[in-house]
This record gives structure tokens, sequence and C-alpha cells, in this order.
């Protein structure tokens, strides 16, 4: 099979379940999957389309010309993947291992269909993690050199490596409202509680002086406004009494490994669409 | 709007999603949510299709007709229902209130698009539940008659009210193989464990027993073979040593509830298709 | 067996543990369960002690004068109570009957160790409900006439029936300052967020808005700050783009009873402690 | 703070809680925590006591021998265990990584009161994860030799490190049920499955077959009866129709790491006792 996904969204109107269907149809794509979702309030409208070329009467070159055309006539905003082309995908860290070596793992164990060419680190402390696992390491102060020419070299770094996704694996630094809109749906971060709750920093000291029963990680790819992107994925845990604020960071870590890694694989499969400052996820 | 629900099954083939796409769209429908699963190991495709009638370029005998050409060109099993016919749920019960009171005050709220005509009893100690939501309540004692004649008068009811789908809300009779099968997938069992495990009677002593950490509840569609059936919805809920047994029955009287709920609303939205002895829910 | 509850805080200090058990053998009350916690930052110290005093080698006088010495020693604030006489508690109402409905009917299956002799209301839609349950419902319209008036007749009405705690079961209505601190510690409120996400009036849309793939529902001891009051449970259900605002509604509901329900139950069997802003929950 | 962990059971009597409340306070110790439970059916006593000894009027010699006596005259089984000396840990593993990494990981940052001297596998696969974190890797390849010879050589292996707690971490064989009478009450395995839901090889396939709506994970204390030891832990997590058997794999794993965690830990901070078929975890 030669798998390939479409995902779409436009304004809702009649007739683009039939159009889409009737166009990879007629060019002899198989359609495996399909899912469609309309939101009444917004009128808008989403699908992702999972499709086998194996056995395409015409070429890749004139479906997608075809696919141009009528997405031309629906005003649709598109992604077209072929699977057999792996995203690239550049991780953020700082200090903490957890969600490094999380992700790391999954993408070895083949969970993720991904490369991982470059770790960048604010810090030279995981540089041993990376090796591990072959993957480049590159330290870059951000508190040693002008912030903006640090990030010129992060940026060029991933621009180098042909990277498709950012993924800030617990990056403790805040990225410039500049960097942020040029990988605007295609950088996720995790954040450490359960969004809206717990803005900004130390929410787990913030959940203990609340007195929580739950505490929270949430996944959402990042914009200009600290903790406001579209939310990919939350997950939530149970603490009582007992939980010191170290229990709850020990608890969270779990969570944040967890939620960041789906977040990270309904990416990586075309999973997510964003509208609005909201997503739509077809798990 | 005038909605309409399609559900399909059949083995999987080339062109069903685009043929269903343009059927719909030229009579004029107009398709809101498609919902699509292909099981690559069965090779069986099933698809839930809600669509807006209310501009039908047709008529609903004209489109009706056009359906069934198109099913027998794939040999699929499908369903039509239209909104506007609420379905007619008739409910089994003995003496526990908690999943009777759950359902009729969850359809009086809206959360089930049905009708409950009436509710049948092998004990009379609920009728004035039924009372109080204006139910017919008749009460067939299992014990006191030959079991073939109080099934054929509980079958007699079922047919006077035009019954279409039979909720055993903890109904602590079993029906014979001959109603089970007539009642093939419109039958909804509600079972106090997390099947297979603790089949059978007494499934909270069993568990408490065998000393699990967490309690179950499954709804299911009943076939003749107790507690094997096709499974429509599970959760669970934990519990811990300090747990007695009349803890884990209080616990478990919360599950059972809301799992029977959700399996009761996802069957009356047409969600679920039987395959097997498995289900796909649309949810 | 003769039950009683202790429950105890104070700052911590070595030997209280000591002290209560030998105080209470002493007098040959017998020790069922005692779970006892340190906080370490607050420096406090709390304890819950079930025990059986059906073979008491000297009476309850004797044995609470022995516990109030004890206690004035180590600066104790404690609550002692004798399982034989159940609290009795009112239930303030609006138009949502979802709530109601699951405490009356827990409270019929004996699950909660009270009685419910007087549900209050500003509406008089569900007198119905109170009646089907034998209880007497009092309907006082804040609207109609000056709230610190109506609130006298509710007071009154509390004071008349001996309550001991008060639940407001989706009461759509702001209770003074005077009320809150009146029933400090005896005033439960069912919040429908995960708090403090979303506090304030309408949260599911709230959550709607900002795309939350999670909604939750909060039991707090309601103070004169709205939503602020130590949480005693909280507990999550997972939404995602497909729910309307009406599906989070539904969902929420479900949330909203059995969260609520525990934080009743808990209070009733004295497993809460209130201290600072927070609780401890010894379930 | 010097920190010691008493665990105690015996058949319940009246005066246990006081005896060693005034034993312990007696000596000087000063309890911190404290936790009781009474089975009322098994007619059991379930204490765990957490103490500062750092001002100790006596030593702990003499502390130890007055404990002695006391536990003679209740005929009491009990674990006392200083703090200063952290529990010594052999991971017995096959060709899977992710629960080795997931432990070696926790260990690393110190989730883990416990050092882990060697791991021990029937393939040589995992020796590079050893390695990284520096622990003994011993290749015994059971296929080969006589399982009788394998598993002394094991066991020389767990003598020679001083081992106080065996933890099978995906590890593919079944051992003798000497072994696992030897190891009684320290040897936890995982298994891939709601227990007692599909028993033995395969669960994942088993599961797909069944259409389960939830996959769980248990972990337990291994006995001579395969997957029947008293349970520690057990979690679960949704699944769907559109789930393959490599989709539950792939879910399974994030629960078999985080469910074995949770066992290791909570019997490695002394939390567990086993009665019958059973645990009693204070957590």
């Amino acid at each position: 099979m030669e798998l390939a996904t479409l995902l779409v969204s436009c304004a809702d109107r009649r007739g683009i379940v039939a159009a889409l269907a009737q166009l990879l149809s007629g060019h002899g794509a198989n359609i495996l999957d399909s899912d469609q979702h309309t939101d009444p309030l917004a009128q808008m409208f989403f699908q992702r389309i999972r499709f086998d070329l194996s056995e395409l009467a015409t070429d890749q070159g004139t479906l997608e010309r075809a696919l141009a055309e009528v997405a031309q006539r629906f005003h649709m905003t598109y992604r077209l993947w072929y699977f057999e082309t792996p995203k690239r995908v550049a991780l953020f860290v700082s200090k903490y291992e957890h969600c490094l070596y999380d992700l790391l793992l999954r993408q070895r164990a083949r969970e993720f269909a991904c490369e991982i060419p470059v770790i960048i680190s604010n810090h030279p402390d995981l540089e041993r993690a990376a090796r591990e696992f072959g993957v480049e390491y590159v330290h870059i102060d951000k508190s040693a050199e002008y912030k903006g020419l640090a990030e010129s070299r992060e940026q060029a770094l991933l621009e180098k490596h042909r990277i498709d996704l950012v993924v800030l694996a617990r990056y403790m630094q805040i990225m410039s409202p500049e960097f942020t809109q040029r990988w605007e749906g295609r950088l996720i971060n995790i954040h450490h509680s359960f969004l809206p709750a717990f803005i900004g920093g130390r929410p787990y000291h913030q959940a203990y002086e609340r007195g929580v029963k739950l505490i929270g990680a949430t996944a959402h790819y990042a914009t200009a406004v600290l903790d406001e992107g579209p939310i990919i994925e939350q997950d939530v845990v149970r603490c009582t009494h007992r939980d010191s604020i170290e229990d709850l960071v020990r608890k969270g870590r779990d969570l944040e490994k967890v939620v960041l890694a789906r977040a990270v694989r309904w990416h990586l499969d075309d999973r997510v669409l964003i509208y609005g400052n909201k997503t739509v996820v077809f798990d």
C-alpha cells in the first residue's frame, strides 16, 4: 500500500464530502478511512481522509492538480501528506530528561512516524541522552548571548535539518513572537497544568496552594500569548492531601510524558486541525 | 432540518464511500457528519452518515429505492432512520431502582431521543416509580408461572407497544434463547463487572474475593450465551482494601448507571454496528 | 456495636497519637480505624479515629470530659460524633432536578447516614420531586422580596429543622457573607467546572470557547468569596470537538452528581477536615 | 530526621493501636504518619507507622527488643525498615525495553528509594541500556541450559547482590515454584491485562478478539500459580474499534510502565501488606 493523508478545512457548504470522494475514487485512489466534522456554530467543515494510491489510475501530479482545483472551488485549506516521507522533528529541552527520553524511546519503538535529527538545548546536561540515541545535540546558551541572535541560530538549525515539527519538551525558555508565528501550527508545547488553570510559572506550587484534588497537563500549539494556544490534549491524575509538592511534580512527570506523546503522535499522523483557538482531533 | 441517519456495513470494496456520497448528494441530501471505519483483519467496511433531507430534490421513497439498489450492488447491510420518528423503548427491571430512575430521568431531560411506553418487571416493587413518570408498569411474576408463558406475555406487550429496543436495567432473570435471538441487536443488558472478568452471578463478591483494585461495569447486547454478547461500553472505578462488598455494590451502582446510559444513547442515535461478536461505536 | 468518630486537628507536637490512643483504650473504647496525617509545611496534625464504645468501662460523659482535657492540653480543635444520631441535611435547589434526585435516591438507598427534612428553593418547579420522597418543600422567591429577609426565613427554617449540613445542589443564588460565615464548614456547593478554571458564570460555555479536552466539576465548602472555598472533591470527563455546549452540559450533569455525592458522603462520615483554604479527606 | 517504617499485621484484638503508640512514644520515637486498617470479615488488623527516631531516648537495639516483645504478645507479623538502608532491587527482563528504561529512569530521578545493582535477562539485547545506567547485566539463556541450573545461577546472583526485591519487568519466562516460594512477597510481576480477565499468553490478542472497550495492566506478587498472585495495582485505558492489536500493544506499554512503577514504589516504601491472596496498600 502507498498511503496518503488529506486534511481539509473550509467554510461549510453542501457537496464537499461528495466532491472529495468522487475526486479520489475518480483517480483510482482507495479511501481507507474518512473522518468528518461540521461545527454548526462556526459553520466550518473539517475532514481527514486516508487513502491508498497504489492503484492510482493517473499519477500523483495529476491527482494534486485536480485536488488544487477542487480546493479552490470550495475555498479549502488543505494538507496532503505521503506516508513514505516521514516528518522531521526537532526537540527543544532544558534540564528535565523525562519527556526527552520518552519521545526518543517512542520514536525508536516506532510509535512515531518521524525522524529526529536534532535536539536543541539551553543547557549542556542532556547531551549524553542525545548521544545514546545518535541524535545531534546543540547547546545554545540563551543567558549568555543576545536572545534574538540565539533564536537566529536555532532557526538556522531548523532550516538546515528541514524540520517539519518543533516540540518544546519542557523547554524552560519563552520563544519570541516572531518564532511562534513562523512555526504556527507546527510548534507543540507541554504545560504542566490543566489549562486554563494555573497559567504561568510553577503550576504545581499553585496547585498545591489551591488544594486541588486532581493535577493535569496540557499539550498545545504554542502561540505568541503564553499558555493560550490551541489545546491538543489534556489529562489529569488524582492527588490527595498526602501529596507534597515533590509528589505532585513526580505524578506530573508521568502525565506530561503521555499527554505530550499523544499530541505529537496525532500531529505526525495528520489528525489535528486548528481553527480559531481550538483544535479538531480525529483520533 | 430533517435529519436522517444511515448505518452501513459490508465486505470491504473500493468505491463504497464515493458511491454513497454521490447517491445522497445526487438526491439533494446534505451530509452533516460521516464516520467510517475499515477493519483490515475482518476486511469489513462500516459507515455512519447523518444527513439533512429538508432540501431533497426527489422524495423519501425515491431515495430509499436508490439506496436499496446501491446496497444490493455492494451486498450491504444497512439501516436508515428518520429523526422525526423517536424509537420506542421497553425497560425490564427487578427490584433495584437506580438504573430505572436514571433512564427515566434522562429521558425526561431529553438526553435520549426515545419514548418509554412500558416497564416490565418480575416484581411489583417499582410500580410507584413508573407511575411518577407516567409509564405503564406490568408485573409478570416468573416464579409463579411457566417461563415460556411469561415470555409470551412479554413478547405480546413488546409487540403491542411497537418496541424498537429492549433494555434489561438490572433485570435478574435469564431470557430464553428464542427471546434473545428474536431481539438480537435490539436487546441491551448491563452486567456489573468488567467483562470478561467475573462472568455470572455475584460479580462484586467475586471481585472482593480476588482483591482487584478496580471494579467495572459492561453494557452489551444480550445473546443466547450469558455475558458473552458484543460489548458496547465499559468503565471502571478504583477501589481499595478499605472497600467492603457493600462499598463495591454502592460504587458499582454509579458505574452501572452511566455505562448503561451511554450504551442506550449510542444505540438510539444509531451509532452502534455489530459484527462478529464485537461492536463499532461511532461516538 | 456503638460507633463514634473523633476528628482532631492541631499544631503538630510529639505524643498526640499516643495520648489519644491511651485515652480511648483507657476508657475501654475499641479503636476500629485510625487515619492520621501531618502537614510538614503547615506543621499541622490531623487525625480521624473511629471507635466502638459498646464496652466502655466508664460512660460517655466521663469520656467526653477526659477528651476535653486532652484537647486543651494540645490546643486541639475536635469534633466527636455518635453514629446513632444521623446528621440532618437541608437541600437548596433551583430548577435543575438531576442533583436533587440523585441525593434523594442515595439517601433512600442508605448511601448517606442522614435525614433530609427540608428542601428550600427559589422556584416552585421541583416541589413534586420533594413530595415523591416525602420531604417538606419551601419556596422562597428571592427575586420577589428583599434578599436579607429571604435569608432570614431560610435561616429560621434551618434552625427549626436543627440542620447540621446545608447542600447547595445547583442552587443558582449567591448567599450573603453573613450566611456563608454562619455555616462555615457546613455548607457544600457544587461548581460545574474544574476549579480554579472557569470561575463564575456559564463555565460550560467558557470551556467550549477555550476548547478544552476535559470538563470538570468541583464540590467545595462555600465561603464569602465565590468559587474560592476549600475543595472537597473534583472529577473530570473527556470531551472532544464533536461536543456541542449541550453535550458538555449533559456530560457535566453526570459529573456534578457523583462529585457532589462523594463530598456529601465524606462530610456526613466525618472524613473531611478544613485547614487554611484546603481540606484533608480521610477516604 | 532518622526515619523508620513499621508494618504490622495480626489477628484483630483490642488495644493494639494503643500498645504500639505507647511503645514508640515511650522510647522517644515521634510518630509522623500512621495508617491502620481492620478487615472485619477476615478479622485481621493491619498498620503502617512511619516515625522519626532522631530523638530516641534509648537506642535501636532496645527499641527492637521492646517491639519483639509486643509483637509476641499480640502474635504479630511485622517488618521494621530504617530509611537510611535503601533496598536492593534486581530486574529481570527479556527483549522489551519500555519497562526497563522506565524503572531505571525513575531510580535515577530518585522516585525510588533503592539501588539496582543487577539486571538479569534471557536475551543479550538490552545490555546496552544496562551499560548506560552503569548496572551489571547478566545474560542467562534459559533455552540453552537446564532450567533448574539457570535458576540456581540466578539465585546465586541475587544472593551475591544481597537483593531485597525482584522485579519481573516483562520477563517472558515462567519461574519455578521453588523460586516463587523462596521470593514470596518479594517478587513483583507485571501482567499485561486487567486480571482476572485474559489470564495467560497474548492478552492483547485475547482482548482484541473479545472486543473490550478498555484494556488493562496488573502488577502483582508472583506465586506458584501463574497470574493468580495478590494484586498490588491495576489500571486501564480506553480503546475503540479503531485500535488494531498493535495499537493495543502500544497503549498497553504506557499502562504497564506506570502500573509496575507504582507497585514497585509502594513496595519500596513499605506500603504493601499481603494477606490471603489480597493486599492492603497504604498509599
